[in-house]
């Protein structure tokens, strides 16, 4: 209990064998299916963190802002793919990360490419954003002649290269498990015929790299693919475990609450863990839609989920856990419930350092703005 | 245009002047009807604005966290109140604030009083965290003898202070407006009913204390009550807008975010904007379930909210607002779209800095954790 004993607000708590084996388990799938393995850095944004990924031989990575790329370039990541619809008004930073690193942007407007060209004065790997399906951004994979318009654009310039065509196929987060596969095999196959078109143009050595960790989870093969950017799999989360992406033992880290009122009457707990703590995202559990999974401290970890338990509401600071009566006798004002979080890089991202089960402290990227 | 040209990322921009007018309304207000204003700094989380409300009188604050306390303390605040019931776990934090401010802070549990006496030696404001309908957490005012009970366990400590009772009707951001003053009056009411119990018993003195923005914003009196603490009215926000706590002219914050890609077959603008920005707080808004109200950039501040337009979803970096036609056509990439967001309090927490529409940059309280 030498961890828990430590906490005394809202902590991020990481079982540090889970996350490496996570990773490991993630590089040699990679190795073995014969992809790239480029991580998505978003979700511990950390670079100690980033340090385990290095050990295992990892040298590109993901990130989701200019800014973060910045911070894990100051820590020697010098091939960094910033997974994000380009923003003009950064178009400094791009020049001066560009300097320094391999840096690749995401671009899914051919307007957007001559508009970078006009500000842009370091050779920048410029890959296409395409949209597989998702419809949540990128350029439409039915519609071939604008992305080829779009990558003859890049090739008009002399500082551009174009590194590859790039999804994200974040309906796997709303697809039935056995379903994942077969939508990560469709994204792949409709990217394969945007690289076709693009070949027939003389555009060679176009990339395929795809994401999400449903996709590159439950998928027997990465066939077609060339470079595979998971992210969440390092630490999963109550989200992932609903879709059968990890098993409860895959999941790495939960948040650590204390325990600050009871209402028997009713069966709740009042957590010190809310909105700014948790995020206010959620996952659906047995009927009921809960910002996290409720688990006891166990040893220097944490219990299976409480059966019925679940994250009633979150204020700024509060959470209200309902608890069946006979978990419920067990909780005392004092101690501590430790929440698997409905999305785990939320709650990374809120929390900004993480406590080990080993009680070490680990830091992360202070913010964007901070 | 000159504040907009500054914003390079998601930006939480702030008019000091509607600002600094809410707040001399509410402090005009609340001298008026004759009550003390400690207002809640958990909204704006800044030295500097806390500077505004000195300026106009305030010498008494309310914080959520005991970190923020000890930040606030750093400059000079000396009575402030953590609107929390006490986490036991942070003891020594708290003997170590008490020895230096006046420090106030919650309980709502006899046996709580008693493990606090074992741990504290420092002089203590305590107040009482009363339910008076809202059902989250608290005394429920209908048992005084409990109530009174935890009043009793108070006593016994040379330590300690019984400051008054405290509640906070949260059950105001999901009542219609004409009853919000109803139901502010009917909290006082059960306040003033335990008040009497615990004079019977001889307990004097005891201040009756009542908070949230809909409430103290929309009733036209305070009779009862010794003490106001809300803390959103500095910025207002969506939320507040629909539940008519504000008009639009009083908001005096949105989160102004760069749009990187546009999607014209749908109607659809991405921004760079996401739930790490915005923070996944929902309002409902012309039947459409959105993370805030849509505006342009207008001058140096913004225009009013584009009808029709929401914010759909966001994931961790990217905002997918929905724009009707007419409006759509005047949204370009690399210029901005300024969002109120749903919940102030939250974006601001996420956002960690103010930049005020004249280009000012406002630091606030790095964060809990960082």
């Amino acid at each position: 209990m030498q961890t828990f004993d430590a906490v005394t607000v809202p902590t991020f708590i990481l079982d540090e064998a889970i996350a490496q084996d996570n990773i490991w388990q993630m590089t040699q799938k990679a190795s073995q299916l014969g992809v790239i393995f480029r991580p998505h850095f978003k979700t511990h944004q950390s670079a100690e963190i980033g340090g385990w990924f290095r050990q295992q031989g990892v040298s590109k990575i993901t990130v989701s802002s200019l800014r973060m790329a910045a911070y894990f370039a100051q820590y020697g990541w010098n091939d960094i793919t910033v997974a994000f619809p380009v923003n003009l008004r950064e178009h400094a930073l791009i020049n001066q990360m560009a300097s320094v690193i391999q840096l690749g942007i995401l671009v899914e407007d051919a307007a957007v490419v001559q508009q970078l060209e006009t500000v842009i004065n370091q050779p920048l790997n410029i890959w296409l954003k395409i949209d597989a399906g998702y419809q949540r951004t990128g350029l439409p994979w039915q519609e071939p002649e604008a992305i080829l318009h779009c990558a003859e654009a890049v090739r008009k310039s002399p500082f551009f290269t174009l590194a590859g065509l790039i999804t994200h196929a974040g309906n796997s987060y709303h697809t039935p498990m056995e379903i994942i596969p077969v939508l990560f095999a469709e994204s792949i196959q409709r990217l394969k015929f945007v690289q076709q078109t693009l070949q027939n143009a003389g555009h060679e050595n176009v990339l395929i790299s795809v994401g999400d960790t449903p996709g590159c989870s439950l998928s027997p093969s990465f066939s077609g693919a060339d470079e595979i950017r998971p992210g969440n799999f390092i630490y999963f989360d109550a989200q992932q475990l609903m879709l059968g992406s990890c098993s409860f033992e895959q999941i790495a880290a939960v948040v650590a609450c204390p325990i600050v009122a009871l209402h028997t009457d009713r069966h709740e707990v009042v957590l010190y863990g809310g909105a700014v703590h948790l995020s206010k995202d959620t996952v659906k559990v047995e009927g009921n839609i809960t910002y996290g999974l409720v688990c006891f401290p166990e040893g220097s970890g944490w219990s299976k989920p409480i059966p019925g338990a679940y994250v009633k509401s979150l204020s700024q600071e509060h959470g209200i856990v309902s608890i069946p009566e006979s978990a419920f006798s067990r909780c005392k004002i004092g101690e501590l419930l430790c929440i698997i979080p409905a999305h785990s890089c939320l709650a990374a991202d809120l929390l900004g350092r993480v406590m080990t089960t080993s009680g070490e402290i680990i830091t992360m990227f202070p913010g964007s703005n901070r």
